[in-house]
């Protein structure tokens, strides 16, 4: 029996460095698949013209429609292979209309140095068990975006006040993060753990889908098994755009993924 | 009488979406060209595909191999221009090997809504004058980076322990920024400001070269005439390589780009 998200990435071979993929509905968040999940699409492609640089150490990814459920063909160029890192370039079309172009760069994280000077700090949350839980989201809500079923995550209460109608302002929402089914975290994981958390408008009283501009994804460590912990946060709202980075962090405190995007504020 | 740059970035039109450049051995900085001049470059390439969204929103360079200085190719294509957003695909050619392959978002930083909410803060620093200048770098280094005349940079001295051998350990680097020759800034020169600085690394005690393996920069606004401010950090060294943010903020105190690379440590 296998995994959701390893079934999710599925791919046929269909030639010159196209594969065809069958986007699950059950990825979807609002109005569309989830910019998370669309990478660990590209990125499963990637892998398959690179095996030997099986890992994303940085992808680029510009979205420029709504990608839905059901048929996808993803494209892909190898523009430089050599040494330690490659380079691919890929598309992914629906429709006859591009949704996705990203740029990836690959290595092999575990052959990677292990020396670490960091001075990122870990969030400090409550434990799991007293974080609120996906499962209390409004029943409307989580029918509209049945990726909440797929990803078990647990809010810090203390960044969750817009729950109550409350936002912070403060610009940041951090909690625990898994697949619901139990598989553990991996590179190609980690992809959809750094869009799958709510926008982080919510916590400055801005509801509505955010569409992603732009996201770059950093990853920086395999991840031991366990649960994850994310903060994702904005500094600056302008000219009806806002970043919103996410970081993550492994069960031995590693931080193992970095991402950034640009997204539009949500339209009322 | 025209501005350094904007030779720099010139251009000539070769037919299907690609074009001519003449890159200048003055942007030279360590073992090539200087990423950020060759985003600039990238990024007046694009403007001449989509001139009604004159300004880069959200560009994604990934660095394959050094680009030197003499003749190079920028070969673009439209993936998508609709709405206030139009993306393009850019790739710069050299000597038969693609260098940079790059996708930019394009729109009107003018145009955009006027509502700015920020938690960002403006690093605090010494007035210019009291703030270290290039000119005061050793003769060596800058006869290898003709760059340092180019721009002119005023290091906080609080964040410059490292040029007197006593890296502070905490990974970051501010200072004032303008182009030597008094050309304003503009979202072109912006692309170019992110990536002027000396490497991070510095500030860690790492000296040497630390090649760029992916570069995102978002473009927030429109930056008034005047002096920059400039920070530049990074958190976490892992794997061989660092990340390193930079954030620019204009003379008006506002926040008007936000980058972050991806670079190998330099190798002794």
């Amino acid at each position: 029996m296998g995994y959701e998200l390893d079934a999710g990435v599925e791919l046929s071979d269909i030639g010159d460095g196209a594969f065809g993929a069958d986007l699950g509905a059950g990825w979807k968040v609002g109005g569309g698949l989830n910019g998370g999940y669309l990478l660990a699409v590209l990125g499963n492609a990637v892998r398959e013209r690179l095996p030997e640089k099986p890992d994303v150490l940085a992808i680029s990814a510009h979205y420029l429609s709504a990608t839905v459920a059901g048929a996808a063909t993803v494209s892909t160029r190898v523009v430089r292979d050599g040494g330690r890192i490659g380079t691919v370039a890929a598309e992914l079309d629906q429709e006859g209309d591009t949704r996705i172009t990203a740029l990836v760069s690959c290595g092999d994280l575990a052959s990677a140095s292990g020396e670490v000077v960091t001075t990122a700090e870990m969030p400090t949350m409550p434990s799991v068990e007293d974080c609120l839980p996906g499962s209390l989201a409004p029943e409307e809500l989580r029918r509209a975006s049945p990726l909440l079923d797929r990803v078990d995550i647990r809010l810090d209460p203390a960044h969750a006040e817009w729950v109550l109608g409350k936002p912070s302002g403060r610009g940041v929402i951090q909690g625990w993060f898994r697949l619901a089914d139990g598989r553990e975290p991996d590179p190609l994981s980690l992809l959809l753990t750094v869009d799958a958390f709510p926008p982080v408008t919510f916590d400055l009283g801005l509801g509505g889908w955010a569409p992603t501009v732009a996201l770059s994804v950093h990853l920086r460590a395999v991840p031991a098994p366990g649960w994850l912990q994310v903060r994702v946060s904005t500094r600056n709202v302008a000219g009806g755009m806002f970043e919103e980075d996410a970081e993550v962090w492994d069960e031995t405190g590693r931080l193992v993924a970095q991402s950034r995007q640009l997204a539009l504020l949500p339209r009322d």
